[in-house]
């Protein structure tokens, strides 16, 4: 199991104006009513990330499985929800496992992205993974388009059994796609939101493909639901987690900066960061005042940012609560030779493993923020494995969903989204947007 | 030119709150005195990057120019300062100028991250170039201690020609190794902090080993330069910028997000991120008070990131400056190509350029943000090029010294790195840390 220590987020000698461990009971309504808002929700069927641990994978490994071996590379083309969970798996286990195909995630517009993954995949042995629930997103259909095209020209034959498009089971206008083009497809479901859809076709096609052990990250995801099942906070480390987080949120800490000690864990950070700003980032009114809550997620990366961010976290603002990540045993691992045992700058690091040094740094950020007064805690994988991960991902979204059940809020929408999407619509010419047009016209004098 | 929009900054009918345009002449004898510091500084010599403009790089050039043709690849071991700029610089043009030489910068001690660079690399067309002033950098000299010891087992002849030591000019223990071995040898100059650093040898050796043109980098510093030498806030967009942000840190606005619609330019946001977080991110008496200043630097990337973060960004608290970085025009560029004309939800985007519609998309989130009442300004580069980036790196070092000087903080210094350094030389057994290592031991007890 991950392990989860709290204790710097806690009281002690060095952060005496912390929240009390003894104080933590006073919340025991507050939290069984969080609780049972989850359980009515889950009843509805609209929190179905929970259920994803029994999800039969079995197709998607068939798929897999029948794939013509020629494809050593997949192309996602999705964003958000859609990207975010893929890059986060692919890039925790590539290097760690040697996974012997690639995966590439086109997630933005930017022309010169495009370019470079088109120079660095052979077209012939790449298979595209379309995925979108609407089929309407500006970004996902634009790469789609471009694409499709090129695939077309270049394989007239064949091209429909090089793109696989993940969309709603029923709606929209890519399932028509799919129906009048025969493309294989995979299902966006309706019950789990974009951005809690790791564990669902989003996020487990591509991660098959590249071959990962799937199942293990459902059974891993599963074996944390079971963990953080009842009110006892102290075994529950998505409900304690979400609610010292709420109580930092409170008390102005507006910030929580994810920290892994390791490069292949930064798109963890990157995932639990669109899951964190987007369910808790809301506004709403409160006898006719607007109210505006969330906590604006950070990732950093040791021991990297220990010689860009640490200077700011120990000195600067007291507005953060850090979340350290630490990995127990790595694949990989070099021992520092001590080729200057007569130099005492740096023959302390002689016959240490690399690893060693990492996770002493790590040990000794906590210590330094501690004696700054800052509140941590630290999250502890014994290695980088699906298992893990797949606790990991259950672990956050429970939490998310939790804290935004304490914060009083809806933590599935995301209405802030559609104004830069009408925008747009608007600038881009699409139709019907036509007094929005007149309105930018007057924003372009401002 | 770069250009530089502050008007979403002011006060306008969206934000009305905002610090309105008129007020600013009421901090012209503020910002003339920190002017005049930012003077005394200059005379003292401890501002070197204002002098930049004017290194002479021929060294440099004569460097690369003899370097064998064999090495198509450098792998830079540095961390902060000595990678934050490197990296920048070659993201930003790699894809864009197809740079035919490749650079890797092992900026961490993550076993894993070694690995992967080892096995991307060709050790036989590889060369290892060690930024480090002081020499005792703990990640920089244990990767120089790996590669060192594999370097000299596989080229026991020549492996002095396979690494370059870039360290300060006379003092600490690597200067020695360079005179006792011979290696080519580059220098981190004493008046120009690490931060400030991307424009020495520190960042203009790899610059100019991938092909960059390293002398319109220092051109357009120094047309920057010029812009910024005068009192009129409007022809000056560092002390500008420098202003706004610092009143808005003053109104409780402790995040400063930037936001490149570029991923090429996503790196330029990490390397403003040291600078921003470093400089300013301090703590000082007054009174016997405690009093803690700087701005949480964030980064994100356009379109990507409207699908993660700018829900936070319109709804959740109003406690973010917002940058938004665009591109003009791009080497590479697509058409999107009409593939369904006769369905509404994606013909809008036929015949569109991709640079069109990421371009659109800055536009819209600056729209969006406005109408949320958060205050942004715009960066725009006429494209991405040595000179443009040149101009960007030198405006936001005068801007981070300037906004130093108005939050009277020494922005040059980082003693809060030191916590971390001391206990991770305790824990790993370096002599002289007794002390340290037992206060470690209660400190595992907490």
């Amino acid at each position: 199991m991950i392990e989860y220590n709290y204790r710097k987020l806690l009281a002690n000698k060095y952060i005496p104006k912390a929240i009390e461990a003894d104080k933590l009971d006073a919340y025991a309504d507050k939290v069984a009513e969080a609780d049972n808002d989850i359980a009515l929700d889950r009843q509805a069927n609209i929190l179905g990330f929970y259920g994803l641990p029994e999800y039969d994978t079995s197709r998607i490994k068939y798929f897999i499985q029948k794939l013509p071996e020629k494809f050593d590379t997949m192309v996602v083309l999705g964003i958000g929800g859609s990207a975010l969970g893929n890059k986060a798996l692919y890039n925790a286990l590539k290097t760690e496992r040697e996974l012997k195909k690639r995966l590439f995630v086109y997630d933005n517009v930017d022309p010169v992205f495009l370019h470079e993954i088109l120079s660095a995949i052979d077209l012939e042995r790449t298979i595209f993974n379309v995925i979108t629930k609407s089929g309407t997103t500006a970004e996902t259909m634009a790469g789609y388009m471009i694409l499709m095209d090129i695939l077309k020209r270049k394989f007239p034959e064949d091209y429909r059994q090089r793109m696989i498009i993940t969309t709603d089971r029923e709606k929209g206008f890519l399932r028509q796609v799919i129906q009048k083009e025969a493309y294989e497809s995979f299902i966006v479901p309706d019950n789990v939101g974009g951005r809690f859809s790791v564990l669902t076709d989003v996020g487990l096609v591509s991660s098959a493909f590249v071959g990962m052990d799937i199942d293990a990250l459902l059974l891993g995801a599963g074996q944390m639901r079971q963990r953080c099942s009842g009110l006892d906070l102290k075994e529950n480390p998505a409900y304690m987690n979400g609610l010292l987080h709420y109580l930092y949120m409170r008390e102005g800490k507006n910030i929580s900066v994810m920290m892994p000690y390791s490069n292949s864990l930064y798109d963890f950070a990157d995932w639990y960061r669109q899951l964190w700003a987007e369910s808790l980032g809301k506004r709403y009114d409160r006898k006719n005042r607007q109210i505006y809550v969330g906590q604006t997620p950070v990732k950093a990366l040791g021991t990297t940012d220990q010689h860009s961010q640490v200077q700011l976290y120990t000195e600067g603002p007291n507005d953060k609560v850090f979340t350290l990540m630490q990995v127990q045993r790595f694949q990989h691992d070099y021992q520092i030779p001590n080729l200057h045992p007569e130099r005492e700058e740096v023959s302390y690091l002689g016959g240490k493993m690399l690893s060693e040094l990492l996770n002493a740094e790590c040990f000794a950020t906590e210590i330094a923020l501690t004696k700054a007064g800052r509140p941590s805690c630290m999250i502890s994988l014994p290695e980088i494995s699906e298992r893990y991960l797949g606790q990991a991902i259950m672990m956050y979204e429970i939490q998310t969903v939790f804290t935004g059940k304490l914060l009083n809020i809806n933590p599935l929408d995301q209405p802030g989204v559609e104004a830069g999407k009408i925008a747009t619509y608007a600038l881009m010419g699409k139709q019907g947007f036509d007094k929005e047009r007149e309105e930018i016209e007057t924003f372009k004098k401002l």
